[in-house]
């Protein structure tokens, strides 16, 4: 394919897909002068019966014709493609995935939404995930529960034992209002608990009710003065909600064992099954959701009161959730209600107002979900932190052996490429966008464990937070803490330490995450892959108002951007090691790794 | 890629998915010996959650190992793929897309549905679709409507202009009959007919009502004849339905326009529209019927004595059903009602008999609606018909300029091979292979005029014989008529002017159909690609009793097979020219169009 091919350029961004009214948009193309195209049109699908809108040339910029066309959205989720036709390119189709020759299918189309977008903050923020027995501790004294095996602070958890869920540093909602200050010398601006409520175990999965915050972290108290004095900093605060399973010892479960109405239809009982009822994995303390229940939907989701709603009400003020294991939420068997239920909670979420952010966990192929009228977005395992794990993980941690989620296999830079096309591109750019760029969490090793040096990690953040989505960091990542699983991360945050941390990767996150909240490119431009290679990863992004090229390299590269195709006046260096400019191309040479984010003229 | 990788297959074919019983399938897939892999398992999806299967190596022969696992159906659809690992491979996942050394997403993942199959008639048949007032005449004489424009029958139709709709040339189901010995001798053994129902017009997609057939055809008593001639002699017969909409003269639409009850709401009145109520595309003639009305799924598709039902019953002992515009039926902006449409209908016409089928027209990316539990299968426009014209068709006849469905563009074999498998690898194999393969169609071009030579032609059957499908002749293309579009292929069949038929070509549908009703590799075998180049495709079929290769050249070109990798002791020549086997290799070259089609041993 000619290099000019891949120059073609559209996405879901803003700065080609403006919405002009409820429903209609208008799309904007750019295509290279020297292809000389002859016939330019959107081919949209229309009750599932193929339209196609010419489109007409709108503006002639040095290096490039572009084209627009205004889409009616006729159906409320939309996918169109463009054809492209004649001259140097004879008969192209553009879809997510870029340029073919060939007749495609819709699976890769773009998609447009009537649906509200996620709110504005949530675009320009970065998130700071918080497991709240490990961060942070105040002095108060809490009874313990009978479940719980104490541990110290300085103390390293088990890991893999009978114990694993239930090691209790002590960490609370009080110890982490003490320690706002550091999170906002740091820059982050949302602040995500994992679950909250009072539970039988120290991750809280397996709440007990949803009615109290657990008295271990303060209680109810304690979260109403967090997220007042998070508010009062301009920090926004998200929780963490199970709706696939309460725990065994939830209050409707003992009801519904009870045979107590409604709650016995909450639950799906079955006397085939060893448990006697269907739950996550079979793990009997996790009895699942039965979504067939009314009574649980009102409940749980959709009701004046419902449980979602109303902790996003004051005196609590949430300003959003993270839903557990989204993906199996609503599913069993013949029945899958997830889209159902993703929908019932975006208008939950939405009628407690405009503000109101809802996330889903959906750690593999999670497009099908993200149809834009449900979850806002994803925690992006799949279309980011796999990609860039693989791309730079160590030679001692990489293995051909997948886990359940992801893998650890080394990938060059042009596979990596395809990993987050394969996976970003079946769904609207702005769900895609709206999702969380994890590189660790709690669940998981960390990012420093996997690529096993600051340099790879300070790359890793540069992906993090250059890339389409929103950033997340699992606290300790930016010390520089290490850990090989998901217990192993879980390490309370080393206060008394400090001379140990990490200062240079800290550093790194803090200079990043100034970047990242006030670039408006970051948060909301497209997305163009200019080049890759085995070792190189260079995009743009571009909203219109301002454009901004991460090259990254994870060893020795060489790589040249051609000025004439980025009609640019020059640069300025943002962060990291400074291009030249010579001869119509802007180079980068490395003889290690290194990044270098620019902002063009 | 190393050659050795491409080896590696699965498909969903009896040779490599066996149903063991009603959820249990042991699944197969065999990999080459040389490359030495380390682990092989499935991973698959329950309730939203991967899940792998560990294989183990089942058997060993000369080139392969074979392992096997057994993948229990969780969810009534279940999505699955293969993981490779180690050795040469290192990290693969094999995917109905092929192999891939990165994560790949579900979207081209196998799948297994618990659904019952078509009929195997089905598999084994060779269709023949009739327009039936062109294909034959007998010498009954009907009172002609007032809106018929009567032809003789040696006229060629008018094409595009006021009359397109109405010519009349007097086809008859009498006159059928009386060819009926011509059918036979031909060998196809399934009649399609497009509408029969009286109707406004003469393709009569506009039904009056559903309930006799057209005088003008010769009336229930001529259909019901035709159907006891056709079971006597073998044949199946297949309707043609349009649950997308009724004529604006049907008997519903006049006393839904009357505002009676239940009919008023089997159609979508609205004020604003131009004219007054929802119909195809806008034309008035056309009013869409909607499916929000319980009455009208009852009485059009599931009720016990619904028109999809009764007709499959004696006396008319229809075989099946041609769903038209399926891809349309059951959507209008925010209503998606297409998926429920289609499993109704499979319910009601298999609650007629294990024997009866049910095929969708759906002209694009058909893919999202052939989930396994609707439609048995598809008219398969988008991975036959369109590759095979895009490969075969004369450079004058080729243009960039796509059409609303399909297109004229003119692509090597290696993107030929990319088409077929972009649109045939989202669905269960089984719902491909139960698809239609036509060449031509009464809505189309004639391949005949689309390829441009009889040489040419005979490769397009061979294409159409020896692929996944059953294969559909539109009358008159065994003859070599010609026609450039639609209404331009809808000439009357010429009896009279046998001595100006094509008999070659004619004789190279008899050999095709004779060797397709007879061979299991071509019903039931899955699909290997064994080479493809500019100007050739090579492609394997094995149901596990008979392996059969098809070599197709659309021009000069020479193939080489390894004969170790095939694993075959000789093969023998079933069609076409005859390969050499020489140095461990099956060679063809030929110096013009041609093809091969052998049995291996």
């Amino acid at each position: 394919m000619m290099d000019e091919l891949k120059l073609i350029h559209h996405d879901g961004s803003n700065s080609f897909s403006v919405r002009k009214n409820q429903d209609e948009f208008q799309l904007r193309v750019k295509v290279p002068r020297i292809l000389e195209v002859e016939r330019i049109a959107i081919r949209s699908v229309k009750d599932g019966e193929p339209v196609f809108i010419e489109a007409t040339k709108e503006q002639t910029s040095p290096y490039y014709h572009w084209y627009s066309a205004h889409l009616k959205v006729h159906n409320p989720r939309t996918n169109y493609r463009w054809f492209i036709g004649g001259g140097k390119v004879n008969y192209g189709w553009l879809n997510q995935r870029g340029l073919h020759t060939f007749d495609v299918s819709d699976i890769h189309d773009f998609v447009i939404t009537t649906n509200e977008l996620i709110p504005e903050w949530a675009r320009r923020s970065v998130i700071y995930q918080i497991f709240p027995d490990r961060f942070a501790k105040s002095d108060r004294k809490y009874p313990i529960p009978d479940w719980a095996v104490p541990r110290s602070w300085d103390q390293w958890p088990e890991g893999s034992s009978p114990n694993t869920s239930f090691e209790y540093f002590g960490g609370d909602f009080w110890g982490v209002i003490e320690r706002l200050d550091y999170l906002c010398d740091l820059g982050v601006n949302v602040l995500y608990f994992t679950p909250f409520f009072r539970a039988g175990s120290i991750h809280r999965y397996d709440a007990a009710t949803f009615d109290e915050v657990d008295p271990l972290l303060g209680g109810n108290e304690a979260l109403i003065a967090l997220t007042e004095e998070a508010h009062r900093r301009g920090m926004r605060v998200v929780g963490d909600i199970t709706l696939n399973h309460s725990g065994a010892t939830h209050e409707w479960f003992i009801k519904a064992l009870a045979g107590e109405f409604p709650y016995r239809d909450f639950y799906t009982f079955d006397k085939d099954l060893p448990t006697g009822y269907e739950c996550w994995l079979g793990v009997p303390s996790l009895p699942k959701f039965d979504y067939r229940s009314e009574e649980l939907k009102s409940a749980l989701i959709s009701g004046d009161n419902s449980v979602l709603r109303r902790w996003l009400r004051p005196p609590f003020s949430l300003d959003g959730w993270r839903v557990d294991v989204a993906n199996m939420s609503g599913r069993l068997r013949e029945l899958d209600l997830t889209h159902e239920i993703a929908r019932l909670a975006r208008i939950a979420v939405e009628s407690e107002g405009p503000e109101k952010i809802l996330i889903a966990e959906h750690n593999h192929d999670a497009a099908a979900d993200l149809d834009g009228d449900g979850w806002h977005g994803n925690m992006n395992y799949t279309s980011f932190r796999n990609p860039a794990w693989n791309w730079l993980i160590s030679d001692s941690m990489s293995t051909f052996r997948p886990a359940k989620h992801g893998n650890f296999v080394k990938l060059g830079g042009i596979e990596t490429v395809e990993v987050i096309k394969e996976f970003s591109t079946r769904q609207p750019f702005q769900t895609y966008a709206s999702s969380w760029n994890l590189l660790s969490s709690h669940d998981s090793a960390r990012v420093r464990s996997i690529v096993g040096s600051r340099e790879l990690h300070q790359i890793a953040i540069a992906f993090a937070m250059t890339m389409p989505g929103t950033p997340m960091i699992f606290a300790g990542d930016e010390i520089g803490e290490e850990g090989l699983w998901g217990e192993d991360s879980r390490s309370p945050f080393p206060w008394e330490s400090e001379k140990e941390w990490d200062h240079a990767t800290r550093q790194t996150y803090k200079d990043f995450i100034a970047i990242r909240k006030a670039s408006s490119a970051l948060a909301f431009g497209g997305l163009e892959w200019l080049s890759q290679g085995e070792n190189h990863l260079v995009y743009l992004r571009d909203d219109g108002k301002e454009r901004i090229i991460s090259i990254l390299m994870r060893s020795a590269a060489e790589v040249h951007l051609h000025e004439s195709q980025l009609e640019n006046n020059g640069f300025e260096l943002v962060l990291g090691s400074t291009p030249i400019s010579r001869d119509g191309k802007i180079t980068l040479k490395l003889n290690s790794p290194g990044f270098s984010i620019i902002r063009l003229k």
